[in-house]
């Protein structure tokens, strides 16, 4: 496997590949792996002739009071599980590589209105303008036939898709649902700043995803007597500060009154200064 | 030359072409053609073995005062011109075929900073928003090697080569000088909406540019005062009334005081109802 870090040298990589009749699949990560990363690439390579993981800490993502400059890196060890995984090729460009004026002086940016605003984008204002950017730079320099994300970052998904299709990017995103350890907390590159009774208080947020799956199962329809139930069980737990609990439309991330159909049942929680995410797809 | 109208049908060909080893050119135009349109098309004819025009009148770059449904259309004159140009395929899409759920239920913009909110921006909101993520969307479906622009619409090439460079989009921008009548008069199609005593006056665009020149020749370099000598021979005009006259930085389009090197000498005119734009770029 090797570690690419120039645009061109990706470029010609996957020129080769094209001219050989491969596809090309593609696995943007912010490193650190994990086994929900790994499972990523493992599908990518089950499916193409080429696969380029990304890892890349996109500073553009990141508010000012967020952890851009704290985000764990671990290049030698993420390359050995790349590799491990299948892929071909690790895509880690400096950051002046994708901002060569710097992220500061970048002029254009992919905005995606009103779902970018819902759930996580309420509380990280300029977060998924940040993503949508970085991701449609990626694919405009890989040009992958698929690129695979990860169920966990559900609301990212929903905007990369959207993305994709209002601006005629001729990809497929592919997604793979959340890995998790098992006592329930979900698989995330930032468990690792968790103290051992952060690290027990995360599970709160599993737990109340399971409690809504329950209720749901149960044949509740009462989104709101949902996200009080969830709240209230994430108010039991002293080390948990709830950012946001949602049950909404899984293509729009509207609210709802009601849950008629399929449902994106999505929390953040805050357990010490870490904040975590997690979702449940209801289908209805 | 062949007629397209579906996204899937451009790609097919292109997909096609580059098997074969080509290159591709695009020329994005709004269509009712001209000889500047033509020498865009001639020009990507020598230079690739396939060349697409793509022909769409583009909603989002309208405002809601704008001319988007007298903007003048003629696909059978066009398709004729193109193809004595050398055109392969013009991609004519309907309006559905960019915009499924209508232009006014587009989430996803491609936005380009200040370099918008000059000049031509500053007098129509939202317009290089829409030029941008039209321009993106061509280039995601045609993935050309060139696209080429008219150096008519100044502002377009450097936002467009401003969002090329800041999404890493793997596309060069090429231009062509403005083509013009024998009184100077710069090609357009908005030109049809001229009456004969309009025609008449709209020299006035061109005259006040060799103005200019004529100044930077014998040393002026005192920006306001170029502005001001152009707005004087422009405000002799009784037909014409002044929208903005710039003598900016051709990268920023930050307006000057002093020219001192490169410079874009640029202006707006409105003749009777009809909004022209004609522009000089002075080398320094």
């Amino acid at each position: 496997m090797e570690i690419v870090t120039r645009v061109a040298d990706v470029r010609a990589l996957v020129r080769q590949a094209r001219a050989a009749g491969k596809t090309v699949g593609l696995v943007p990560t912010m490193g650190f792996l994990h086994e929900g990363h790994l499972t990523l690439m493992r599908t990518a390579r089950a499916e193409h002739g080429l696969v380029i993981a990304s890892i890349f800490v996109n500073p553009l993502q990141f508010g000012p009071n967020e952890d851009y400059a704290a985000y764990p890196r671990d290049l030698e060890r993420d390359a050995r599980l790349a590799a491990s995984a299948g892929v071909d090729a690790v895509f880690a460009p400096p950051v002046e590589e994708l901002y060569p004026q710097g992220p500061a002086d970048m002029l254009t940016f992919v905005e995606v209105k009103d779902i970018t605003e819902r759930l996580c984008g309420a509380r990280r204002p300029g977060h998924f303008r940040g993503v949508a950017t970085v991701v449609a730079k990626l694919f405009n320099i890989v040009r992958p036939d698929v690129a695979y994300f990860g169920q966990k970052d559900a609301q990212q998904v929903v905007v990369v898709r959207r993305m994709a299709a209002d601006l005629s990017m001729d990809v497929r995103i592919a997604t793979v649902p959340i890995v998790r350890e098992k006592d329930g907390l979900a698989l995330s590159s930032r468990n690792v700043y968790l103290n051992p009774a952060e690290r027990q208080a995360a599970t709160v947020l599993s737990r109340a995803l399971r409690l809504a799956e329950e209720r749901l199962k149960a044949g509740q329809r009462d989104a709101a007597a949902i996200r009080r139930e969830m709240g209230e069980l994430i108010g039991g737990e002293p080390l948990a500060a709830c950012d946001y609990i949602s049950v909404c439309d899984p293509a729009t991330l509207r609210e709802l009154d009601t849950v008629a159909g399929p449902a994106l049942v999505a929390l953040a929680v805050r357990i010490g200064k870490t904040r975590l995410i997690d979702n449940l797809q209801w289908e209805g």
